[in-house]
């Protein structure tokens, strides 16, 4: 590594989780960092030194900074990630932070602990919430020609990759079929040939 | 306006909410915009027709996009208001998105329909999150001479300054006193005289 770049240190769990599109980012730019992933018992220990006590958290030279997003957006901009211009950087939040609202309203359904209201909301998220978007991002990406943004790679197709493989862990092989829009999009990230070196070389966790 | 910037219309409820600190940007880069509210009557019939059903939307030439905070981030960086260089750009998102996880906690609490819950809740979030958030966002401002981030204005202190006004109605008016640096950093922005002037005109609204 070049002495004038800035050494990064990611820290976070021994999973993919709110880690894994930053990940990607690091190794689609080809940039050194340390994969730090601390152990529940660690955990309860370091918990609080790190900004609000929670992960991810990117150290770099002076700076110890935390938001999985924020992390993101911010390397994506240094490696050429956002686009074009500042609309398509807009762009790019925006489909991010609209996969955020499908991935919370999965989390409610899916964390839920009263087994009536599970089945309530399993009926809704299933239904309703999971078509109503997996739809309108189906034809976002049809419309960009397979990219989330524009006519190139950006953070925003990294973001949405490693949520569809959990989609695919979570409802199923097949789950992607009725949106092959989506489907193949995940499937060109997984398979960029830097993407691929690091998918043979990362641990194997089950989220 | 001149011919070649951007005609914007900020499209949300009659109300400050998740479009406040977008309004904060526009008056204080004294950028003439459209700020079109949506009564509930109107929004029944017109919410397919903007972006995943959700509001804010902003409209700027050919582009209609949603989410709060993209929105605001992409204004912020066209009138210079994310901070002095790309640090302190991605430490405005961490403080903008740190500061929504706090409103998070808050509305899970505030919208618990169960009322026994509800005080489960209620106890939590007083006694615990609020002081754990505060406490840091105190620090953090204090060390920055009064700022969010850097030693200047930024979107973030418009961030902080609109959920801080809710806080003080929400938990009264003498409910930042332990917390100086975050109450003086509010009046700060309140003060602004092109937010003096914002303040003046806005609509009066609950939240």
């Amino acid at each position: 590594m070049a002495e004038n770049m800035s050494k990064y240190k990611l820290i976070y769990f021994n999973a993919r989780g709110r880690a894994e599109h930053i990940r990607f980012i690091f190794a689609y730019a080809g940039i050194e960092y340390e994969d730090v992933r601390v152990s529940k018992e660690t955990w309860s220990t370091m918990r609080h030194t790190v900004p609000f006590g929670m992960l991810p958290v990117l150290e770099m030279d002076d700076v110890v900074l935390g938001q999985s997003n924020a992390i993101a957006r911010y390397l994506a901009r240094q490696y050429g990630l956002v686009g074009k211009d500042e609309i398509e950087a807009l762009q790019c939040d925006f489909m991010v932070d609209t996969l955020g609202d499908l991935k919370q309203v999965l989390w409610e359904y899916r964390s839920e602990v009263d087994p009536m209201k599970k089945e309530e909301k399993k009926a809704t998220t299933i239904k309703e919430t999971i078509p109503f978007y997996m739809n309108k991002f189906e034809k976002i990406i049809a419309q960009n020609g397979g990219y989330a943004v524009g006519e190139s790679i950006t953070w925003a197709d990294f973001a949405f990759a490693v949520s569809l493989e959990n989609f695919e862990l979570i409802f199923g092989k097949d789950s992607l079929e009725t949106y092959p829009n989506l489907k193949s999009l995940k499937e060109k990230v997984f398979s960029l040939p830097r993407i691929q070196t690091w998918l043979k070389m990362r641990p194997v966790t089950d989220f």
